[in-house]
């Protein structure tokens, strides 16, 4: 920086105001200056200027901090004149004075950054007391007690903040908790405030030695030297270890800074009449317009917390202080009509008089969010695009997962019976029997039996056990590994990468690594794959409401409230979205679910799963088994009439929505056994040598399978295996039309990295469908389309585009190819990567936009160029994952498609990204459509967007 | 299109000249206008406007093989008055009449493309030979036997071509051949030239007869009918199986279309002072400048190919007919000075009249080419720019490889002792005892022996084992596969995936699928690097000239004439190239060597085969079984001496050129023994329980190694190894400074996709360089860098270039991951799509530019965005291909690395695409730089640049 522009910018740092005083009904800042006031600092000024009762003080802001680390920890010097003038304000409006022997003004100083970060910094209470000040605070109060007991809280809280005398290592008990242990212990009482006020006179003196002691310092006696001493610690503590990780975990800039507040004190535990709570302005648990919170009178905040003394619920606060609560009913009504929010609000009473302390807007569970948003768009306190901003779209998650009994669960953790954690790979809660294959899962559900399915990992064989499970356990893999994939499309509740169980298959039994438990085939587990819990034995769990009314259709939507939000919800998602939204099923109950919750249509059929099914995997197998491709057709005739009633099923649950299927994609050698056994009894049943059967599964074995010979490559080396596969199609396309519904089969070939592998493929469908039309004389529309999966295919997607009717992107593989990192083993580093910030989210939950987004781009922009009204689509995993969604409406897609059960995530996530980009808009001007909360009445819908930011 | 177009274009069609004549000294065409003439076509009129003598003629352009491919196979009505035009000035210029009883002109029709395509397309002789046009011909050359010859041919040649009487199944006999054979043996004659007059003359009558039994047509009389029969008979030829092949092998478009070239017969035939023959201006085979060719008297162009009688050399034409044989040389040496090449010419003498028939710049081998390049440059005749175009970079090899004693490879394939064929891998010739395994090859060849070392597929435990043999043969893996790799880098002959190979490590010996050979341990093979060939028993072999002088230093250049060849084309690549040219080398032996071949540096230094040599696997193996860092680091204390050692040889080879080293990138498992023996016998040195071995090899397994914890992720994991290494290099560094040589290393990071993983290795590389500078006192200069070789790291390349000083593409794995394909599980398909022309060819070869160019040129502009100075290289195999070298110079690299022995293609290949592109200049304006052979005098560069297409 060269000399003129620092002094220019000194020069200008002359003239900035860095503190701003709040107090006596009027602020100099407001609720929108928290990025300059902190969160804290900003809601106080607001609630002044609301004319609520908030004790004086002054705020200094957060670019002083800024400032502070900018120059090597020191202030510039306007603020010491400023901090003068503000205290003066502050002194006046109390009627005390800092510092005065007979009427002291005590302050609190606390950070308050500009989003919460509860706990992390510092904060110095009863500033301003010394020798001298404590006799005006006794004369004061009258409570000599209160006075010392005040003083030696505010000597340990300074020596340990400001002065940093602290336990030495992590076991060292923190020496002034030991020096008032030995006084309670001298003085043979149990608690604190049951010691005399000697005592804690001999405490302030005792802790004052200590500090002397240790460190080599005398206590600061002059407040003001007190005041500066707060404020840097303070500030320091912005960069204290604790905050630098919890920024970090939450993505909160270093240069963002903190203010410090200072605060005139008062005093809930000054009297009887005197008091402090905290509320909630609605109930944060489940949402309930109810004004939940607690209290307590004679006491501290902290001690509300402490669970000492049980605090009472609010309401009792109307017979205790009539007037204060009448006042407090009042703020929060029109806290809540200010704020258009749920508020997270503390008080304290100080002998009769009613103090605002903080407001906030409150934390709350996924359920009360969405019962907050759409109860505040009733009642016109927001509008129904601000509702949809305000809820996560993971939040409706717990309004469609079974749910466990709370009361059962905590009683069971209480027990000590959560025997271990892994990953929640499926939401929701499942309880059942153990067993450990999909064979007895299969005979045991249907004996009757609710089971759940441990495996160390499943494969795509395990398919049937897994449906006829209630949940999947397994000890390896990841959020995306077989087991998680295929449970969130069945929407089964998974708990998946479970590293410390032991399962041993032959005793069927497992274990937990370090630990007593020793589970049984048949015992009950319980299992939540919103948390990754298990639990060992049974825990009630019910479907929510949600899928009682819309899928099991066992109960009436006018008895399920939460159906109600949902259906709120998703028709306000509906108004919004320009996404379309899929689904990617395979089978037509899980077509008809996706249906149920909205689905547009199905964005991936993988026909490969079909093959797993009953009498399938006979044929599949033969066909790869044979050395001819009269060998392979003869299988293929066999394998044909069952996929069409396959896609006749499909179809049929689709009742006319597009239906993308994709031909065959993964390496045949996973149709095959790679155990001796099983190839031992195929050999079997194929009446072959197993010598041929292990040879065969030994020809296919591949170095790295995920780029080896797969996807097109098998139908472009064996096309009578797409050419039975669009037979199968077309002629269930006919049967169903025929039957009078209509079909709008689009055909996917996968793993396109070359426009003429497409056309290989594409022209071996269109031959077939002309065949099929000609055969039984009926036409049919149809698409033919790829997936964009693999970079060369994203990069050249202009000439794609000239075959492609439409593109989908897999995004699975091409995160995989893009990133170079295998799925299946990268579990040895993306976790660390993770952690370390390398990738800010696993890259397989949320699209690397930098990266695969990059590609994903450019095959919009150059597909489009080719072939204008393209259809653009998602089908992998990040389908229902909502930043990817964001990330999808951005770059223009027409829909993402996604696991039934995230149908309702994606259509949320849809319309949130409609809105955020101002790319909907309504006639009153409004972001989004408006339903006529909104008061304005003007047609000025661009004006409107202007403004936003 | 719409009628009015089709209107106008028909309009247009009329205006088209479609028919060129040539003959009587001057021509309409020229050797220019090939695209519509075909070759033929355009060196005829040139002949001709050169005032050679040419048979008058015409040729019907290509643009009328288009109009009558794109008119159902008919001709605009202009053609027919053009035709007509042009046979009338044949007439004239011949002083004979197309269908005269008397005199009668005949004609030949020939196809003629722009390319050549020998033998692919139809001709038709001695056309306008009919019952009454015989007679003229009798009459005039006074010879029934040659008449009637001549009839007999015209008739089965155009019953063949024409009206397609043809063999019916593949087995089956010319129906032509048939009768002559019937008739030779009724006649009991030998040979056709026995055959009476009477019996030609009945041969005439029976072919006619067979073609109007077995097609019922009668054979044309109309000498007009048999033109345009003709004419259609060679268009359609254009599409015909075997043309349609060729092209698709050739890259030969077709819409390019063929011309019909029309000529008038000359008979070498007629009479003793007739002749014919074929001749080179100079000799193919050597390029010795030398007229080489052969001729008969009283011979057709056929008998000199048939072989039934032996031509003569050409100088014996002096003796035979001086006259004719002083035109030619005249001919000759005009020729040559016209087109300044080497020429392919035919000729015929009619009664002591030459006539030439066809010129063509003329086929040669790789041998002939340089030396003919490069004499040409003596002699004027061409540039030096010039020179270098007319080579291709892979005939270098010829001068490079060591080559068999061509008449014992001759004798042994007479012998039938060519046991198989595999793929080229590596060129030259080797020949040495069957070994099976690596141990032994060191061994044997430590007592003495030359040793071919045969393995189903090699792995990095094979190094020294193939280090110590001759050459490598393999049953399995590709052009990329580890054999062939490491035996490019160490030039080494190899032949690799000879698939139809059996062998059996157990017995010791090897088979070949459906043939007789056994071939035991110390069997003598030979093995043809660059066919393929796999020979049974001994055949002598030497190292080439260059070699010789080069590396071996066993022979004095001046002894050496190849070596000058050689020489004179390096220092004519050096003056063009822009790109320098650097090779891929792990030991000093190979830097040595690729120093020798002009390497300015080491672009790729592999540091994990040094891992494999002798005392490191162990301590290798130490580190990837340590169970903790402490474990880690004493291993790695153990390599570290050694690695230093390594890198201090290299520096000193390379002797202050710029040698950039990789951190270890392949997964660790590749370090371990994956079989039992070798398990155990691992856990014997280790002195840990076998089962401890295993385990580890099993939990390393991936499954897709390729994309798994491999590259920069093992020493963000493991941050110790790169530590080790950057410290073994630096360390080195100050050594070899110390000992007064220059050295400049450049650590590169490989498998990086985010500029986070750079940032965590550039760290810990410049921390151990400070420390290592500190620790010695002497500073040194170094770079940090990437391997670009995932998508990603492309993607990102601007991010990237904020840490990296330079980009090196791997192109080897970004194929695999921009492609989606596993170069070891290619061969399953890959072949496949090449045959099919999905890849135009191998991506592992030749870059794919579509694809993986296209993030290439992408990450050079964004790299170069942010660091304006970046240095760009490559290193992947494609660095010594000759298209990608192009491609790398266009996209602006500053340098291309390969293995030592394709240095010098490298080089030329650079020189070449500077050329190309136009991007070197010189004073005269010449392309490229100018020697002074060019006669241009003035300094118009750009406006010579303009003009070249």
């Amino acid at each position: 920086m060269g000399d003129k522009k620092k002094k220019a910018d000194k020069a200008k740092k002359a003239d900035v105001q860095y503190v701003y005083y709040f107090g006596g009904g009027k602020a100099e800042g407001s609720a929108d200056m928290k990025n300059l006031l902190g969160g804290k600092g900003a809601n106080l000024a607001e609630m002044c200027n609301l004319g609520m009762p908030v004790p004086s003080g002054f705020t200094i802001t957060t670019e002083l901090c800024t400032y502070y680390y900018a120059n090597n920890r020191s202030y510039p010097p306007s603020l010491y004149k400023e901090v003068k003038k503000a205290l003066q304000k502050v002194e006046v409006d109390m009627g005390a004075t800092f510092g005065d022997p007979k009427n002291p003004l005590l302050v609190s100083v606390r950070s308050g950054a500009r989003a919460s970060m509860p706990g992390m910094m510092d904060t110095v209470l009863n500033l301003g007391l010394n020798d001298t000040t404590i006799q005006g605070l006794i004369e004061k109060s009258g409570n000599p007690r209160f006075a010392y007991d005040s003083y030696r809280r505010f000597v340990a809280m300074y020596g340990d903040v400001v002065l940093g005398l602290k336990p030495e290592g992590k076991d060292d008990i923190d020496p002034f908790e030991e020096i008032l242990e030995k006084k309670k212990h001298d003085n043979k009482v149990e608690f604190d405030n049951q010691l005399s006020v000697e005592a804690l006179q001999e405490l302030v003196k005792e802790f004052k030695n200590a500090i002397k002691e240790k460190l080599n310092i005398d206590f600061p006696e002059d407040p003001e030297e007190q005041l500066w001493g707060a404020i840097g610690a303070v500030f320091g503590s912005w960069n204290n270890a604790r905050a630098n990780v919890y920024r970090k975990l939450n993505n909160i800039p270093e240069s963002w800074g903190t203010a410090v507040n200072i605060q005139s004190m008062v005093f809930g535990n000054l009297s009887d009449d005197s008091g402090t709570g905290v509320a909630f302005t609605r109930d944060a648990a489940t949402g309930e317009n109810y004004f939940y919170g607690e209290f307590l009178m004679n006491a501290q905040g902290e001690d509300v917390v402490a669970g000492i003394r049980t605090p009472l619920p609010i309401d009792e606060l109307k017979a205790k202080d009539p007037n204060s609560f009448e006042k407090l009913m009042k703020i929060r009504e029109k806290l809540e009509s200010h704020y258009r929010d749920m508020l997270d609000i503390e008080f304290t009473i100080q002998e009769g008089k009613l103090y605002m302390l903080q407001c906030r807007v409150g934390k709350r569970t996924g359920l009360a969010a969405l019962r907050i948003a759409t109860e505040m768009v009733t009642e016109k306190l927001i509008t129904p695009d601000e509702a949809l901003m305000r809820i996560e779209p993971e939040q409706l998650n717990q309004l469609l997962r079974p749910i466990f009994d709370l009361k059962e669960k905590a009683e069971a953790i209480k027990n000590k019976r959560n025997m271990t954690k892994g990953l929640n790979a499926g939401p929701g809660a499942a309880c059942g029997k153990v067993v450990f294959n999909a064979e007895d899962a299969v005979e045991w559900a249907s004996k009757g039996d609710k089971v759940i399915l441990v495996r160390i990992e499943t494969s795509p064989e395990d398919i049937s056990g897994m449906n006829a499970a209630e949940g999947i356990l397994t000890a390896r893999g990841g959020m995306t590994s077989h087991a998680a994939l295929v449970a969130r499309q069945m929407g089964k509740v998974c708990v998946a990468g479970c590293g410390s169980l032991l399962i041993d298959y032959k005793s069927r039994t497992m274990k937990v690594d370090g630990k007593e438990f020793l589970v049984k085939e048949g015992d009950f587990i319980s299992i939540d794959g919103s948390t990754g819990e298990v639990i060992l034995g049974e825990i009630p769990t019910r479907p929510s409401e949600v899928i009682q009314v819309l899928l099991d259709k066992t109960l009436d939507e006018s008895e399920a409230p939460t159906y109600q939000i949902y259906k709120q919800i998703m028709q306000w998602a509906n108004d919004y979205r320009k996404l379309k939204v899929r689904t990617n099923a395979d089978q037509p109950d899980q077509a008809a679910n996706a249906v149920a919750f909205g689905a547009e249509g199905i964005g991936l059929c993988r026909t490969e799963h079909m093959f797993f099914g009953e009498g399938k995997i006979g044929p599949m197998r033969e066909m790869i088994l044979a050395d001819t491709v009269e060998g392979r057709k003869l299988a293929l005739a066999k394998l044909l009439p069952l996929q069409r009633e396959d896609f006749e099923g499909i179809f049929k649950a689709m009742d006319g929505r597009p239906v993308t299927i994709r031909t065959i994609d993964p390496p045949l050698h996973e149709f095959l056994p790679h155990d001796g056994p099983g190839q031992s009894e195929l050999a079997k049943q194929m009446k072959i040598k197993p010598e041929k059967v292990k040879a065969r599964v030994e020809a296919l074995h591949e170095f790295n399978p995920m780029i080896g010979f797969r996807g097109c490559r098998l139908g472009i080396l064996y096309p009578e295996i797409t050419e039975m596969q669009a037979r199968a199609i077309f002629e269930a396309t006919v049967n169903v039309l025929k039957s009078g519904q209509k079909v709008m089969p689009e055909i996917m070939i996968p793993l396109v990295g070359h426009v003429k592998e497409l056309k290989n493929q594409e022209e071996i469908v269109r031959k077939v469908a002309s065949q099929v039309m000609e055969e039984t004389g009926i036409s049919f529309e149809y698409l033919v389309g790829t997936m964009i999966e693999i970079p060369r295919g994203a990069i050249t997607a202009a000439q794609i585009a000239e075959v492609a009717e439409f593109f989908s992107f897999g995004t699975n593989d091409l995160t995989q190819t893009t990133l170079g990192v295998s799925r299946d083993d990268s579990g040895r580093f993306l976790p660390d990567y993770v952690a370390r910030e390398i990738y800010s989210k696993d890259p397989f939950e949320a699209i690397d936009q930098d990266g695969v987004g990059f590609l994903m781009k450019h095959a919009v922009e150059q597909g489009r160029l080719t072939r204008k009204k393209i259809k653009l689509g998602i089908c992998g995993e990040h389908g229902g994952e909502p930043t990817s969604v964001e990330f999808c409406h951005r770059i223009g897609l027409n829909y993402v498609s996604c696991s039934p059960f995230r149908v309702p995530i994606a259509r949320l996530a849809a319309a949130r990204a409609a809105i955020r980009d101002g790319s909907t808009s309504s006639a009153c001007g409004c972001k989004g459509k408006c339903t006529g909360a909104c008061k304005k009445k003007k047609k000025d819908g661009k004006k409107h967007k202007k403004g936003k930011k």
